[in-house]
């Protein structure tokens, strides 16, 4: 069957306790789940602060393949009339072609919380879709709190459903807002809702019991077939749905068609990004798309794995992108990557001596405080040094780097450079915003004559950590930093006590891969390097 | 009904990729949840390794109040007659009262993994049961892959549980091992089983499909009355049932009797300290337990729940030993802002403009990037700085860092900074490890004199990130830096498209926040600013 599915990690998902996206961020992971082949992407609520109204305004310039912008509000206040209410307006002026509301259910809510009389509520609903539809806007009508207020207050709960169905709502969805209900009684209250109403019921469920995803899948056996969610689980106290498990449920196990079997392999690497964005790592043993969701560690798991995957995967990690690990305790896993040079025809090339070198140089950086594993950049470059010796591209003589801030005018920030490029010694000066920027901008003063190929390479994202804080400001910093060439990713690593040195060398390290890279197209170094980090 | 926990954490648990436990921490985890009154601990595997043999030799000096310590092994193999399989008597020197052994279900692992007969394999099952119970051993019989065998061939996989069941297995538990099976499918396959066999049946469920807790009370719907799990949720791949989301369902939601109301309420501080010894955070939104659970931060919530907590939460959160919280963000209506102080009675020393500013600085510095509610320092500055106007302490006149670094020796920072201290002008240079430092090092120089107290005030973690990166190196990035004072320790965020001049920032202000601290002694501020956004 057809499912339909609404992503709001942009508006409910943004509510999660650590989750934060800045308008730059909304825009890229809009384009994300677009390109996910979601159906509805709700974006924010325009009047709750700027930074939504904002997001509406720009993303009028995208260009989104197959998901509608969706626009998040509530229904009128009771003091204003529609067409005077601020919230109401404001979805309009968000230019969305789909409109999701949220109305009162439980009857406490109207009369405690919002101060109004049932039969008041019931207009504010209707007043609302009205007036939205009257504006041409496809409307989600979202039932809040729908399964407590159906249990408090059952007719008064299907009155507020019928209210909205009659002034036209497109969509009515039931909302479990606060997570409490359990399986069988939400799979109940839908069917009796489902015999009431025809067309289009949504679900929105919430984890507070562990039981989000379940939920939804209970209302879809129901009849519902507009499925809410967040990827990763984001949003309010424990989060809504996790959408990356619902999709992977409805589409791989049970066959139904949401963003089709083509996109869905793309579903890891969704996850993941959306994941960097928010700053928060994909938890390893989130179902589907966790690093860990096809890791075997238990030695029985493990040898029958090797003979069939089947005996301990219940779907093939491809499917949705993500892929089968073996894990390999600390001390094979180093000398592991001489196995993935040897699989991948590599090892050849390397002589013993180099073999140990390579190995030596890594137990070094780890000792240091790299972590080779989350910078396949800075492993990379290892391993093609050791491959491809003597080539340097380019020799550091000097840098310096300054920063100046006078009262309250902004800071100024001018670099120098000065590099040995064949012999030939080449420095280039320039003023950035921020050190990084202007060592970034001198270094490719000086090498993109010789070198122009690495005018592609940028900078995706940057993170500094303390290693050890023992000496407070003085303390040892990493350094992680993402690249790229528009061809793919990579990050590269830096550590030292002074954060910009520490900078400086991930910067360095990056533009060498690139150039090492362009000097031996052989792509098995990377994948072998891919495949070690991943542990595979 | 009363329904039997079985913990299976330090065994199923450490099968997890990041989880690892020593002998002394299994030792701990084991009388923390025998006083949370768990029926069973599985303790191990003890002949898998050394670490699991040495802790049930230690844990026969534990007094265990409740629990009943378990040993985990496999039926015996097929090469051994049973009273000389190691495996067998490595369960019984491990001399717990009861024992846990898996036996496979699934007729392709018996002849493919196992190479052997499926008329064997039943044999295998009866031979070990029976002769751990002619030990005098409580046998909880494993049936692996359940419900994929049932599947795959259900006369055979009922025939499994016959012949567990016959040999005289006090507890038949379904294992659903991939964790592949749906909620409805489950349900089904264990109505089945229930019908067939009287006695006790268990449920052990893996997190493959996000629904391992959904499962295991559909499970309990149709009469299983073991539950199997892991406290939060560790495991083989995505985990294992989450036991304390399981428990607290079926005890606070189902009124269901397992570990009793009142050790209902250490259920949160159980699940934290068993993290603390894995050394895994308590993801903050995991179910009932986490730091996020009973957290509000849409505003809409926050003013409803300021009116009657039940309009957002499903539970009180004491129930299961958790608190409200009151979040802070660009999402927070007037109620987040002022709930707090007004609660410490600081409210009415804002006048209705003062607060009516605060919002209207924060709103601000959120959108700019800010992260307020990570930054509770940078906060509590806002709060003081209203309720405390005209207090500057010092003033930047400017400051100047540069970094040098001549080939491969270690880079050379140097800065210096000149301040305006009640109108008497101040400076100072110095050479730090990093600019951080060097600026770090100034700001003391030149203030100290007047306020020695900021001597105690030292660096304990900086991170930094960047916002938004369609500028590459020239991203803006947000600093944060958490400090202490050896009394407490706080947070404090900078933001800029400069590292430095948002460490910087973060810099001033923590020195700042210190000084306002001293200079109004009313810890009710930082009390209400802690208690905001970290309900403590």
């Amino acid at each position: 069957m057809r499912i339909w599915t609404f992503d709001t990690t942009l508006r409910d998902g943004t509510q999660g306790e650590a989750v934060s996206f800045s308008v730059e961020d909304k825009l890229l992971i809009t384009q994300k789940l677009d390109e996910l082949g979601i159906d509805y992407i709700e974006g924010g609520w325009p009047m709750s602060n700027p930074k939504d109204k904002e997001f509406f305004l720009k993303a009028r310039e995208l260009k989104l393949k197959h998901a509608k912008l969706t626009a998040f509000g509530a229904t009128r206040f009771a003091r204003n009339p529609v067409e005077k209410d601020s919230n109401v307006l404001a979805l309009l002026e968000a230019e969305t072609p789909v409109i999701s509301i949220f109305g009162k259910t439980w009857d406490i809510h109207a009369t405690r919380v919002l101060g109004i009389s049932l039969e008041e509520n019931l207009t504010l609903i209707a007043d609302t879709v009205r007036f939205l539809k009257d504006h041409g806007r496809e409307v989600v009508y979202d039932a809040e709190h729908f399964f407590d207020g159906y249990q408090a207050n059952a007719d008064y709960a299907l009155s507020t459903l019928e209210a909205a169905k009659e002034a036209g709502a497109d969509v009515l969805c039931l909302c479990d807002t606060n997570g409490g209900t359990l399986t069988h009684r939400l799979a109940e209250i839908v069917s009796i809702v489902r015999e009431r109403f025809d067309g289009i019921l949504g679900i929105h469920c919430h984890n507070d019991c562990d039981l989000a995803v379940a939920n939804t899948m209970a209302a879809v056996d129901q009849g519902v077939t507009h499925v809410q969610g967040c990827m990763n689980g984001y949003g309010e106290r424990c989060g809504n749905a996790n959408l990356s498990s619902v999709i992977a449920n409805l589409e791989a196990k049970l066959g139904h068609s949401t963003i089709g079997p083509e996109k869905l392999t793309s579903l890891t690497s969704v996850a993941h990004y959306i994941a960097e964005l928010a700053n928060l790592p994909v938890p390893a043993g989130q179902p589907f798309v966790g690093r860990s969701a096809f890791a075997h560690k238990g030695g029985v798991h493990v040898s029958a794995v090797l003979k069939d995957s089947i005996t301990y995967e219940h779907i093939r990690p491809s499917v949705v992108g993500n892929r089968q690990r073996v894990l390999l305790s600390d001390l094979s896993g180093r000398g592991n990557i001489l196995y993935k040079l040897q699989q991948y025809g590599i090892g050849d090339r390397l002589k013993d001596d180099a073999k140990r070198e390579l190995l030596d140089r890594m137990k070094t950086m780890e000792y240091l405080g790299y972590e080779l594993e989350a910078a396949e950049g800075t492993f990379e470059l290892l391993v093609r040094e050791a491959l491809q010796p003597g080539m340097h591209f380019f020799e550091v003589v000097s840098f310096e780097v300054g920063t100046r801030m006078i009262g309250s005018r902004p800071s100024e920030t001018t670099a120098t450079i000065i590099l040995r490029i064949n012999e030939a010694i080449h420095s280039a000066t320039a003023s950035g915003e921020g050190p990084m920027n202007a060592l970034d901008l001198c270094l490719r003063q000086c090498i993109s004559a010789t070198y122009p190929a690495i005018a592609s390479v940028r900078l995706t994202d940057y993170k500094v950590r303390v290693i050890s804080t023992e000496k407070g400001t003085a303390s040892k910093v990493r350094v992680l930093v993402e690249w790229s060439d528009h061809r793919r990713s990579w990050a590269t690593v830096g550590v030292s006590d002074n954060v910009l040195e520490a900078s400086w060398n991930a910067l360095v390290d990056a533009i060498r891969l690139e150039l090492m890279r362009l000097a031996d197209k052989d792509e098995s170094i990377e994948k072998a390097v891919e495949d070690y980090c991943w542990g595979v």
